[in-house]
């Protein structure tokens, strides 16, 4: 792990992001040295900082500290966390903050293969997403919602549950963006409120036009998922994961184009040199 | 500053706190040696560890650790943080959370006496409070919402402003809670999907009724404000702080009753066997 650089792993407890939440991160995939989808991954940060009021990080810095860090781990995970830092007078954030920027290394989640095969079985979770346009779309610090849905279930079987915003808006899983295919038709919930708008969600939402699909952006009910021919959920480590079941309505995975999973799978890769 | 007891300043990058903002806090003023108010802040964090699943911290130990950390320093403030430790996969908590314990020694803030005599003008913030039922009341550490709010404005003679939940309800100050005042009718805002439940508010709703006011806890529109007779809010530091201007619309702070003032403060020291 690097803090500012040096090889360190702990941060004062002044630090703004422990007092308040106050900062961003990315979970990003490393193979063979390289991350994928770094620019997507950078771009969702500046609009993090632009929407805190951080000023902007040295992205090259950055980027040579995931490779650092990373080594010659691959396939893994490197999370970079970017804080206020310390200061400012209580809630009031210091009008020159001194950012803290935490770059650390993680083992590759290893996905049973099944996952991928199969599809897998998704439940609603009872704890809501608040909505709030300021908030909507980063990936804040602020997760305890997330945590709260997450502790909900624990059967391993079921690796995913999907949040409802106040309103019973589908809006997302709790650590995946959602999609609903329904005949030529590609729908994926309005992030315009709250959730996370996840890199790999961009890539498809980008590619699907490739596949005749029609793409669309809007809000989703629980019953337009009962009425939907397929769903996926994506996410930076997943890619794109079929989904078999949704509490007890099935689906159909082969609805899924095959071809949109082997371009998204492919425009990753690519994003590092490979083909 | 003490950190699970010992004379420390740092936490591990990994913990939970700064992950994910997974934890509660308290805001404590001390007053020769002892916390006002001990009993309403242990209850609340006890409803925030119920909420969050975290295990009830040893209530003594800490208030042990708190009159440590303060010393002879009086008045003085000490700030309390709980969290979930370090551990779990991703958003997922560990059933076993090692819980993260800091006491942290603060100075006295001084504010201005005339805010006190004459009253603080308010601004009404752009940022808005999410609503979430599961997370309303609790003082935990997802205050990204508090701190866009805090940044929207400098003006050191306005001390603090008002947030309203996204239906337009206006909720509470980003450190206060608020109360109006009109004829003998006392209102807080409803603090059931968003907002902090201050010890103070509910001190001032407990001796309200000795002051022939009738107490309401409602939902309360910016055009409530404006019909009120008299506004103020409380926080542990300021107690109660009258109202002078909310943007252009004066009040007279003298329809406050002097003597809920002085009960409130009384009560307080009496908590610590002062009268």
């Amino acid at each position: 792990m690097l803090i500012n650089g040096k090889p360190m792993d702990q941060i004062p407890a002044a630090d703004r992001g422990l007092q308040y939440g106050d900062g961003l991160f990315e979970t990003i995939v490393m193979v063979q040295g390289e991350p994928l989808l770094w620019e997507r991954h950078m771009a969702r940060l500046e609009t993090g900082e632009r929407r805190l009021g951080l000023p902007p990080e040295n992205k090259a810095r950055l980027h040579q500290e995931v490779l650092n860090v990373a080594g010659d781990h691959s396939p893994a995970v490197v999370k970079v966390i970017l804080t206020r830092g310390a200061g400012g007078r209580g809630y009031r954030p210091p009008v020159y903050p001194q950012v803290t920027r935490i770059v650390s290394l993680h083992p590759w989640p290893r996905y049973p293969a099944q996952w991928f095969a199969n599809g897998i079985r998704l439940r609603v979770c009872s704890t809501r997403l608040g909505r709030n346009t300021r908030l909507a779309g980063i990936k804040h610090l602020n997760r305890l919602e997330q945590v709260l849905a997450r502790q909900e279930w624990d059967d391993p079987n079921t690796p995913e549950g999907l949040m409802l915003d106040e309103e019973n808006h589908v809006i997302e899983g709790t650590q995946s963006n959602l999609f609903l295919l329904k005949g030529r038709r590609l729908t994926t919930p309005d992030l315009s409120a709250c959730g996370v708008a996840g890199v790999v969600r961009e890539l498809v939402l980008e590619v699907a036009a490739e596949f005749d699909l029609t793409v669309r952006v809007s809000k989703v009910s629980l019953g337009e998922l009962q009425r939907t021919d397929a769903l996926f959920i994506t996410n930076s480590l997943l890619g794109i994961c079929p989904v078999a079941a949704l509490e007890n309505r099935r689906f159909d995975i082969h609805q899924i184009p095959a071809a949109l999973i082997h371009q998204v799978r492919s425009q990753a890769l690519s994003s590092i040199g490979m083909t």
